[in-house]
């Protein structure tokens, strides 16, 4: 069922500009863009969404959705309530293509996980225990990874999530979700996932805007990112994906707006900051 | 007075490799290494170390030697105490460049101050106050220069610094001390310095090294970076330079082992992590 904006009382309340969004209509279900979707959390995320909505609409963004073959499989299973869509978290042009895309399609977010990641690559990226061997190149890549590029995601899809939590789900917010990435070394910046939520909560919330941005640890998970370490992380700490991400929905699903600015770590836990 | 490597008994504990250093030799006053030292607070902390020691030897850093004109001035008083060599943070063959030239001069360093920073440049690089107007190149810039650029300077000068400490001064501890660059805008990260300083001072504490790395925080100081902002700033909030590295100095003067990756205040209260 769809409610159109001349038919919906509440939304006489949006402002004229964002009236402008061609196809600004309450989805059932809601529309949920998952960043960082070809591999590991961002995957899983995926088919759980489109596994437990009967509903809802998922966005999955990825570099090279041609290989993504995951992808694909779940978009010859669900059709089109799944769409694959090219972004690089590096290249700022590819995720405002994405937002266009998503404006003309959707008109709207009720939902931005942004998932992706990097601690590693071989021969590129090597995560620094020591001094001596911080390398620049590898600093420079880590940070325009994994705190420039989900920050950019989330300044290009704000429009989106702001119709997107007038429109209201069963959440009344559209919600951000950084998954935390926890790094160690050196180079990285353990904190900065902490400090870019925060910073952009508190805009959210001085917009008075319809937002809750959230900071989610999924604690270790078994996926490429983390197999180079595992052999130090006993087994019952290692979470399979499925676990974590069902862990991390449920926080998801029941978020309110005073949760705006959170961290909390997968078993629902508040983690102060 | 001259402690040479044969015939200074505390030396016979240093490890072969750093005996290799061509001049490790005790140098009354010390040798201090001031990074970023052409303007502002950089600079201050150059003249006080000259005016206030008069021993000590100080290398004074900055991108363009030749039109540094303050540091110039202070070469014709100090002579042969006052090194000027020239470093980017932004250019790590620079960096590479002066540990190469301070190793063959005095073979140690007794401390290091990273003074370096930028909050804006005029058409370059404007502090975002606000997510939409958050620029890809301006993030990466400020990461480059403000957190970057010290770990490297860090990184190159520790071997320096390592048998500096052994030397001993009168502080007993080699110091380094990173300027905190307190911004508050979305792309920048004000937690960068912290969790370098941390992450720095525990890998020296684990190898054992003689040195404290601290993180100062100068308070709101009248320099053509904090200018843009004075207007909020109440009068006797905004300090002379003369007044807050005068402070900043006490604290280096007096830090100990067990100051290492520690937050201080310019009126030497310690600042939580
Ligand atoms: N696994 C854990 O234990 C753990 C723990 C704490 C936090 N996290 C965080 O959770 C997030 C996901 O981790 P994961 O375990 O799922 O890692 P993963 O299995 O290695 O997946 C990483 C994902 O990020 C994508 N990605 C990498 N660079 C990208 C770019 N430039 N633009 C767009 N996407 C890019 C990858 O796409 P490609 O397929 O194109 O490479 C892949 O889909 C990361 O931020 C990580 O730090 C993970
Ligand atoms: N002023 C304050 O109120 C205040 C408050 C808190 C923290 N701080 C921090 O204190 C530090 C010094 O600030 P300041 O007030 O003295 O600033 P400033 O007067 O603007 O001086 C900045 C210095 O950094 C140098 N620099 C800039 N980019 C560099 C690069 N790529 N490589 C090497 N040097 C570079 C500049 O050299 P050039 O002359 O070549 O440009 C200049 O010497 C900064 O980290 C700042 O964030 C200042």
């Amino acid at each position: 069922m769809r409610f159109f904006l001349h038919t919906h009382p509440q939304l006489m309340a949006i402002p004229m500009r964002l009236q402008s969004f061609a196809s600004a209509q309450k989805w059932e279900g809601g529309v949920s863009m998952v960043q960082g979707a070809s591999r590991g959390i961002g995957l899983e995320f995926v088919k759980q969404l489109l596994e437990k909505n009967g509903k809802g609409h998922v966005i999955a963004t990825c570099r090279n959705p041609t290989k993504a073959t995951a992808l694909l499989e779940l978009k010859n299973q669900f059709a089109e309530r799944l769409n694959v869509l090219p972004l690089d978290v590096t290249v700022e042009s590819t995720i405002e293509e994405s937002a266009r895309s998503i404006t003309e399609r959707y008109g709207s977010l009720n939902l931005l996980i942004n998932a992706s990641g990097i601690l590693s690559i071989p021969s590129v990226l090597q995560p620094e225990t020591t001094l001596s061997k911080v390398q620049k190149s590898s600093m420079m890549l880590a940070y325009e990874v994994n705190a420039v590029g989900p920050i950019l995601v989330i300044k290009h899809m704000w429009p989106l999530l702001k119709v997107g939590g007038l429109l209201g789900t069963d959440r009344d917010v559209a919600v951000v979700a950084n998954i935390s990435a926890r790094v160690g070394s050196i180079g990285d910046n353990r904190l900065g996932g902490w400090h870019m939520t925060k910073t952009i909560s508190v805009e959210f919330a001085r917009k008075k805007d319809p937002i809750a941005c959230i900071l989610l640890h999924p604690g270790t998970v078994d996926t490429d990112l983390s197999r180079p370490f595992q052999r130090n992380v006993p087994a019952e700490k290692l979470f399979a994906k499925e676990f974590s991400v069902q862990k991390l929905l449920n926080i998801i699903n029941n978020a309110k707006q005073r949760d705006n600015g959170k961290f909390f770590a997968w078993d629902g836990q508040e983690i102060p900051w």
